[in-house]
């Protein structure tokens, strides 16, 4: 049996404004705003690092990216049209927000795989078999959603910083990227997402929306977000050590 | 008008279980299951690292560390009964459980002191200006914990690994240590600790079951606290890369 494919999107097309605004008082500043993808990470721009990482996984079939409208030109030039393997490397504009930026994407995959991850470009320490058991589970089960339980004590909190109360926590994990999607289940999510009300912070709540069952598969604490200088700092500092500590 | 004194708890009674299954197939297997607090990080044990950043601490009177009772006659031995500027450093000999000990230590704490500051021994990098910002307001507000909203999107999971549902994160924030309250507080909420129906994750469920206000303060991603192998890692890392990065 061959192994399905699958089409992988990277979101990168946020203007990254907590990233810029937390950069203002030590930087100098300008009226651009750089995506935090293209922020040099041990030499080399974000989106190289998270590119390699799935470049790694032999039934990812191409890559689409999608960045704001006026970065496509260089960062197809920048990065070309193919990754290892003579596998596509396309560049799209994203839209006015993540849900918008993802459908467009989706359009630009090759109809044929099977199976569609959506990544956060700016998660670059990813690892290649956290994505591989995602794409299975995913093959499986419809759907697949890479997270962490969560190990801390939740509060809720009102606006003025007094905590409301304890959450029970037992049940309670934190989604993180990819999520992986039979692509059939992601495009129908994505044919009825004006129906759903309120704020959609994740592919997967799309799909369970649906009644589509989507299984959480298990990753690592490493798999760091880069929203902020600091987690950039955090990346750099993994790296400079050695991660992905593998033995 | 003078600054409040604070007592300091360190919870370090923990058998550390998951940290040494975890660590349990690179290493040697032993009968023992010596407490991670006293794993070394950087060539100190943990313990050193957070007693360190606590004693830069000018508001804080003592110290009081609740370890496993075959524990206590050895840590004594080894850290001394003092920190710097010659404040007291007490171990005694921990509970069954978690509340147990800090219960424990409370007993020992000086009662002259305002403020009783509860931290995981195994959070070594907790900023010394984070502790300070935790007792401000404590004084202010009765109770202060350390936390972190929530920047991910969170899933209810059932046993199974099927995700239930998104949970509304907008006000939820992740406890961390230190908790601080006004000594009175806390021993009222450890008297009548029993009233209480379900698990007690921290401190601050005990102080908001009385109905006594409990204020976030706003800590860094860096508090990492150590329950595997992987974290004692990145703290390593952290610590090896110069962390707390001042500039």
């Amino acid at each position: 049996m061959p192994t399905p494919q699958a089409s992988v999107i990277l979101a990168a097309a946020g203007a990254g404004r907590r990233f810029i605004e937390a950069g203002a008082a030590n930087g100098p500043r300008t009226d651009q705003r750089p995506s935090k993808v293209f922020a040099l990470l041990a030499g080399r721009p974000v989106l190289a690092h998270t590119l390699e990482r799935f470049a790694r996984v032999s039934s990812v079939a191409e890559i689409v990216v999608a960045v704001s409208a006026e970065s496509v030109e260089g960062a197809q030039a920048t990065f070309g049209d193919r990754i290892e393997g003579g596998r596509r490397l396309v560049f799209i504009a994203g839209g006015s927000d993540r849900a918008e930026s993802v459908a467009r994407a989706l359009e630009a995959t090759d109809r044929g795989t099977e199976l569609v991850a959506v990544h956060d470009a700016v998660r670059p320490l990813i690892r290649p078999a956290t994505i591989e058991q995602a794409l299975h589970v995913a093959i499986a089960h419809g759907a697949a959603v890479v997270g962490r339980p969560v190990d801390h004590t939740v509060k809720a909190v009102a606006p003025d910083g007094r905590i409301l109360r304890t959450v029970p926590r037992d049940s309670l994990w934190l989604a993180q990227t990819p999520q992986v999607f039979r692509r059939e289940i992601l495009m129908q999510a994505y044919q009825h997402r004006e129906n759903l009300v309120g704020p959609v912070t994740d592919d997967a709540q799309l799909v369970e929306a649906m009644g589509q069952a989507v299984m959480m598969v298990r990753g690592d604490a490493f798999n760091v977000k880069i929203t902020t200088p600091e987690d950039l700092r955090m990346c750099e500092v993994l790296l400079a050590a050695g991660w992905p500590f593998e033995s």
